[in-house]
């Protein structure tokens, strides 16, 4: 699994206020927490004021970088606030977080991920917004890798993401269900993309947020994601992504499950 | 899902040993502490020497009985062991547990299951033993629905049983892998049978069982399980089936996992 850590995100009040003051320690406090606990790439969200939003990618682009190496996912909707954060980046190649299927958009956030060699998130958002019923999410991730190959945007660079609704809005449709069968598709569509989610918007409005959360990433690596966006502080949540790979056999001889356990990760 | 509550099990030491010294106040406490915890059934397994099994068997039915009216599940490899347990059996109809591929004995299961009206786990052994490679299972599991038919015994009273392997037995195949297709296989052939598993196998020679036990349901959940043997006593595998069924819709508002939330039941 590719851990995309998502701690560094304005939307949360703590890290919001210390993009607004500029206060460094803690931003990089949590970068080194998360690389610590075993991301991939750090998930950088500066989305507090849409005024101010370029500006302040840049400055969490360089506070990140000067605390840890990792690769880093470019996270807003906005192209321009993508190429802002591209512009100041430096290092191994990042993820742009995220191209969607809006007619328009999506060219100009899949040219930036050219011109940049970046990797891309391709968001199952459309023309018509979120997806509604079973087929829109492919539909509209299938548009997304075309338009990435016409460009000579490899499926190895891209991490499908299906969109996690709450489950608690989905009482007429069983969400969890239209998400499990969209990974499922994708994976057997797609062999080589990668498929990422942002597990923990599943469980918001319902209480006993991270079982909920840990228990949709074995769901959803069962059908087939590979990458996903959490907290890897976590510790529950790790330790139910250790037991999955070492059940999907994609830990091998259940090696890397034994050596957590000694490290006493999975004691929780 | 339905809950077959696996602690009265002869492999057990002290429920052997109970056994063995006729310790009914033991035996009970045990069946109590597994109706509070929320089994549908309770699987009555009296093997710890075959020379004495049957009387065993008999005096477990009976002392269970005493202490719930929970139907039971019956279970032992050896038809002669069953009836002996069936003919002392009084309520709600048992399952037998449990059926195999295996040619002479699987008739004779199959009948004592006619005559006694009980249900029966279908278990994917066949005369060629443990499930090998791809496709075991579902054959093995199509034999003996299809033997149960012609016995006028309908799908809906079997639970589909794929044979739970343990994963650090398999290093040169994928397990887990292999499991989960087969119970979609399953799922998909036979769309009125129960699929059960016992789940606890899995973790056997690992450290720290008991996450991948919950782990283990979750996914096999995904994959279209709605019955499980395993210890209903232990909360963290039932905080995660009520997780998994919230997310997979078959709880309906996720009323069941916030009713449980409220009852603390979740706080693992």
């Amino acid at each position: 699994m590719i851990i995309i850590g998502e701690r560094l995100n304005a939307t949360k009040k703590k890290v919001g206020e210390a993009i607004r003051s500029r206060h460094a320690a803690f931003i990089q406090q949590e970068a080194r927490a998360q690389a610590a606990a075993g991301a991939h790439y750090l998930d950088c969200n500066a989305g507090r004021d849409p005024a101010s939003e370029k500006q302040d990618m840049a400055w969490l682009i360089q506070t990140v970088r000067q605390a840890t190496d990792l690769p880093l996912a470019i996270d807003s909707a906005d192209p321009e606030v993508q190429r802002a954060g591209l512009e100041v980046y430096q290092g191994l190649p990042p993820i742009l977080n995220s191209a969607t299927a809006e007619s328009g958009k999506m060219e100009a956030v899949l040219d930036l991920a050219r011109e940049h060699n970046a990797c891309l998130v391709a968001l199952a958002l459309g023309d018509a917004g979120m997806p509604k019923v079973e087929g829109d999410r492919e539909a509209n991730i299938q548009r997304i890798i075309e338009a990435a190959a016409e460009r000579g945007i490899a499926p190895q660079r891209i991490f499908a993401d299906p969109v996690v609704e709450a489950v608690s809005t989905g009482l007429e449709r069983p969400l969890g269900r239209l998400l499990l069968s969209a990974i499922r598709n994708i994976r057997q569509a797609h062999p080589c993309v990668h498929i990422s989610a942002g597990i923990s918007n599943v469980s918001f409005g319902l209480p006993n947020r991270r079982l909920l959360n840990r228990t949709l990433l074995a769901l959803a690596m069962g059908a087939g994601l590979d990458a996903a966006i959490l907290d890897p502080c976590d510790e529950h949540m790790m330790a139910t992504l250790h037991a999955a790979e070492a059940l999907l056999g994609v830990d091998e001889a259940c090696a890397n499950y034994i050596a957590a356990s000694r490290e006493g990760k999975l004691e929780v």
